[in-house]
């Protein structure tokens, strides 16, 4: 079945169809850390929605598994293709099809880099707010497909807040029109946000229709802070928070995070146990803002620095930036992504520093604290994760439930988070949602054994 | 059997289940000027989740339909109850039942009042942004069914992006809890979207977990501009949005509207054809902001009056709410609500006028300039709209669609736009959709007959 499926696919898309053994090996894997079993039976390289179209049609009459790739940036192994199954890259569709400043929407092809949209966009003073930290390698259609978040959120929203249609290939071919080009638009029900985050699993996005910001005018401040340990620095965020200022970026590095980051930069090494918060503001009162969080800061105990210069304000970033890489440098990790109530922050800590007690692991954490994403960070040697990881990471997943929290903020499920999932949703919500993707899906081929678990 | 129905519910619910004449006859209508064939079999005056519940176990059991109603303020007729029927109302179901200003949510039920929620929230300096013009008369459950908008939606969204979580009761009386409490959160599909706007037909919700804002800062600034004609004013409307200022009030009235209004208010009879755009900003630049717009409205051919006093503010924002005062002293109206995207309005006010003189009706119109959403008014003699309305009606909505725009920006689609629900979302898409529906509820007993045409 799966030579015929080859065999139509190559008929019908000729050299677009990449069986190269690199090209096969490259769609096992995502930046998870996670494989498949083997290879992919082939990259499909689309060029067009009508090669999506022709895909579909072929895996669908060859009952042949789809999984859509854009860049392989993704963190939970959801675009992660085995044997058997095609890899179906939208990268190549990267056009920017429309630019509407004056309705401050763009539409474009899935396969476009963050980064670069963004960078066409500022020539027209415009903006997509969505910043993943891989901004600059991941794509807007694998930023919607998992719904991804970033540094900005609590301040410009996340992925469905900035979307407002899109175009999607149904598992037989099929091409739907979904949202509107509208502020506000309630025709039926809202199918473009049941897309957002849908992981691959419910339709193949072609296009799409993204709500647009302007480039915030006004001045730029940033500080950083430093707490003598995390469980303060924990507390003077939600301080922060509960102040009412809104700062556009709030990011948390716990000791061990700090640490590493230091040493990859050759910067002195912080005093041991020491948490630190980078905080930016912006806008017409970026300055005021600024001024009154240093005091909330000070008045908690930290040592704090602010600079209203841009470069300045980068370089104190800059560690906060580099703290993927320093990870890379101590051994493998597997980034996670809980998201709590805001509230809940110190609470989160003082779990996490239970659990890295409990059992006998390191788990370097940095947070999004401005809206209460926590990525903590399980660090091992070699290619999988040791079992006492996983039970830590169950352990980690629970406490965040019970603190009102979710199993992902913005990585999305994909196969390292299937387990818990049922646990998140409750049964009832868990059948009715597989129900859903049957009903998308009625053959199974879309991205089977991903999000949920079979 | 709906006898079984009313026998089984008066068991179970006692003097909660309302067969008065009064209440049965309330139930047939909302604020559309449309009813339902004849009284609805019962009113359940639902006060607890449970009640909820044990209302649709009985209806399932007895495949009884039931219409979840709120304060019954609705514009499309969702809520409109019929013989055989059962009207389950949650409007007693009204408490606040947490506010968190650390984590910016409210937890509340579905009936409480917009208004009477807003005022609890303003004593902790809160608020939900979501401001329907009903705001004083309609539920929070219902803003939600619907999918509301209102005034402020370009610059503080709409009610999609103001919503975490919520508790739904399913057909068959389960229940479940789908969202979060975070401000990120991507584990499995968003239902809390697909239930935003889905107007009784996927499930009843029961308790929601809304998103707050902080009360906006710093000083507001009102301003009206008078223009010779709607053509004109829609222009400006258009320029101020190009301009990149986002006022938090862009409100646009044509001259049918504004003669309407200044004579219910007994003030001077504007000159023939003049048109009025009515512009609030907000925040810690609110007079400057006013003041570039108050330059750009001049340049147009504005007359422009500026106020920063709150008072003068609100008396000049009173023409426009007093709108549908107006119109209901005209005769019967029929209220429209397409939204096109804001580029579009000269475009869509043009399309209106080729319309009043092909059809012979006149259609006064307002405007939420700001996010592209008109509410053109057929006015007739009689409780049901001429055949003639529906056809003007009908070019109306496909103009709409030929613009880019949608059908109902924010009333909802209910009995009234069922005809036209097709057009829009394509067949593929609305068999999609009625499979979706009929997941959810495959007994076909929540709100038959609205959103889809059977």
């Amino acid at each position: 079945m799966t030579a015929d499926a080859l065999t139509l696919l190559t008929d019908a898309l000729g050299d677009r169809v990449d069986t190269s053994p690199a090209a096969r090996h490259d769609a096992r894997a995502d930046k998870s850390g996670h494989s498949s079993d083997g290879p992919a039976l082939a990259v499909v390289h689309a060029a067009s929605v009508a090669d999506v179209q022709a895909t579909l049609r072929i895996a669908t009459a060859t009952r042949t598994p789809v999984v859509t790739r854009g860049a392989g940036t993704g963190l939970a192994g959801a675009a992660n293709t085995g044997p058997g199954e095609i890899a179906l890259s939208v990268r190549r569709m990267d056009r920017i099809l429309e630019v509407r400043p004056d309705d401050l929407l763009a539409v474009v092809e899935p396969g476009i880099i963050n980064a670069e949209l963004n960078d066409a966009l500022a020539a027209e003073g415009l903006w997509w707010a969505p910043d993943p930290a891989s901004r600059a390698i991941s794509t807007v259609g694998g930023n919607i497909a998992t719904g991804a978040g970033g540094l900005l959120c609590a301040k410009y929203g996340v992925v469905r807040d900035a979307v407002l249609g899109m175009d999607v290939v149904l598992a037989d071919g099929r091409l739907l029109r979904l949202g509107h080009r509208t502020v506000k638009g309630v025709t039926g029900y809202d199918l473009t946000s049941l897309m957002v985050g849908s992981e691959g699993t419910l339709a193949v996005v072609v296009q799409a229709t993204l709500r647009l910001r302007r480039l915030v005018a006004g001045e730029v401040c940033t500080m950083t802070a430093l707490f003598d340990d995390v469980a303060s620095a924990a507390v003077a965020s939600a301080a922060v928070t509960a102040s009412g200022i809104q700062p556009s970026i709030m990011e948390l590095m716990d000791a061990a995070s700090l640490t590493a980051v230091h040493r990859l930069l050759a910067l002195p090494e912080p005093p041991a146990g020491v948490a630190q918060l980078t905080i930016q503001t912006d806008g017409p009162v970026a300055a005021a803002d600024a001024a009154r969080i240093g005091t909330i800061l000070r008045d908690l105990g930290g040592t704090v620095t602010i600079t209203d210069d841009r470069v300045e304000g980068e370089r104190l970033l800059e560690v906060r930036r580099s703290f993927h890489a320093a990870m890379d440098h101590l051994g493998t990790t597997l980034i996670e992504d809980v998201s709590v109530p805001r509230s809940a922050l110190p609470a989160m800590f003082a779990e996490i520093e239970r659990i890295e007690h409990a059992y006998g692991v390191v788990i370097p954490t940095v947070a999004h604290a401005g809206d209460g994403n926590l990525h903590p960070n399980f660090v091992f040697e070699g290619a999988e994760a040791p079992p006492a990881v996983w039970d830590a990471a169950d352990d980690l997943f629970r406490s965040a439930l019970r603190l009102g929290g979710t199993l992902t903020g913005e990585h999305g499920v994909g196969v390292l988070k299937r387990r818990w999932l049922g646990d998140e949703l409750g049964p009832d919500q868990w059948a009715l949602q597989r129900e859903i993707k049957r009903l998308f899906d009625p053959a199974g081929i879309l991205n089977p054994g991903k999000v949920f678990a079979d």
